[in-house]
């Protein structure tokens, strides 16, 4: 089992995961999925009910083999996370234990922090129907709870895993929050604007629109922030050209037109 | 279609989850739990390939029948959209419109923002291997694109809508990122330990382990530094007065216990 290309082999692990007595092997599979979705490829199986390889994983897993050919079998989850500095255990209610209650948010800001350090974590998700036992929850720093509505607060396994594996992707180097789309065109400059401007407010005085000139500089000025607002791209400044230079056309030769 | 106790009936409705032509049933009902998880129950359907009502819906609903009962069907995206104010339209990959590409976390903070001032929003989701068309993507204000590793980009229809609800969630009202449990027992006082440091220090000094006056002081210092940031709780304080107590009683009555 060889370092591939996959997080691992980078100078910032990404965290293990640890899928503890997992009963179905569709669950598995698309465990693997959302791990390779945010560049998770450490998966690890505590005795899966239903043996290891599994055919149902494979077909659910959709094609992320890079994560099911590297996966690692455990007795316990005690050997599972015997490499970790790090461990959290996913539970769908609170346990009394004395330790602190975390957020995948919270959990993947930590997990990018100790990855830095060159320190391993890992996080311990229980079976489909009992979670973890209170012994293994014993064994992790802290306890991951996926904040949910109080009246639907039941979370199946390979969606725990998915927003575990995305808050740990949404932590790591920051993709802008919004962008515009690669350009195929640039914004407007000024001057495309200012031209455009111009030639409406000429055509608009030419067909009646702005006839009264004392409202006509605050008629304009409202024209302008309206289109100022758009962000307009050169390619749509020129559009808007072309329609004016059209519907003034039509207006010069009257009606009669194909309208 | 009466109003429930769904998020619809606050103050501050949710977004509606429109999922255009849909194949699968099961992923309608399992992106009907998700929205259950995170307090949506606006679903909206375009044309689902196989009817409605789909039984495999309902067995992946899990329970989140609220969402399910008051599913409203459409024949387009266009009208499944008309009564929303902001609408932004799910890709996996870049598109060339001139829209503003968002992150799940960005439109949720956007959406909580519209939804302050009563307004309404949407997210459209597309079919399961085709995605939106392009006349489809166009009703939306923006694209929403869930940011992913490039090596393996591709998400199911339910785990896309898990995540928008996810991040719609989170941009609400903040829980804490991290939480101790319930209070069972409280925080030591500073006077308990302070009592429980001079204990531990007449025992250590009795059995010969702080013999040394001269390294004393700030030995103590160190084990007072371990022990404090252990933030240590009342009922964890009595456990350690109890350990002391019988190693030192231990060591009083030397060897020769069951050790």
């Amino acid at each position: 089992m060889g370092e591939t290309e996959g997080s691992r082999a980078g100078s910032r692990p990404g965290p293990a995961v640890v899928l503890v007595r997992p009963q179905l092997g569709e669950n598995i599979g698309t465990a693997a999925r959302a791990m390779a979705n945010f560049g998770l490829d450490d998966l690890r199986l505590v005795r899966p009910r239903d043996g290891w390889p599994n055919a149902k994983a494979v077909t659910a897993a959709a094609g992320a083999a890079s994560v099911l050919d590297r996966v690692r079998l455990y007795d316990t989850a005690a050997e599972a996370v015997g490499d970790l500095h790090h461990v959290y255990a996913t539970t769908a209610r609170r346990r009394f234990m004395l330790k602190p209650v975390v957020t995948p948010a919270k959990v993947a800001q930590d997990m990018r922090q100790t990855a830095a350090k060159a320190e391993r974590s890992g996080v311990l998700f229980g079976p489909e129907r009992t979670g973890l036992t209170n012994d293994e929850v014993a064994l992790a720093d802290a306890v991951l709870m996926v904040p949910m509505s109080p009246a639907f607060a039941s979370l199946n396994l390979a969606q725990a895993v998915l927003l575990v594996a995305y808050a740990w992707f949404q932590a790591g180097p920051r993709m802008p929050e919004e962008s515009l789309p690669p350009r195929r065109t640039r914004p407007a400059t000024k001057a495309e604007l200012e031209n455009f401007f111009r030639r409406l407010e000429r055509e608009l005085v030419a067909c009646g629109f702005l006839g009264n000139e004392e409202k006509r500089p605050s008629m304009m000025l409202n024209i302008r922030a309206m289109f100022l607002r758009a962000g307009l791209f050169e390619q749509e400044v020129r559009t808007l050209h072309g329609m004016v230079t059209e519907l003034a056309r039509r207006g010069r030769e009257g009606p009669g037109g194909d309208v």
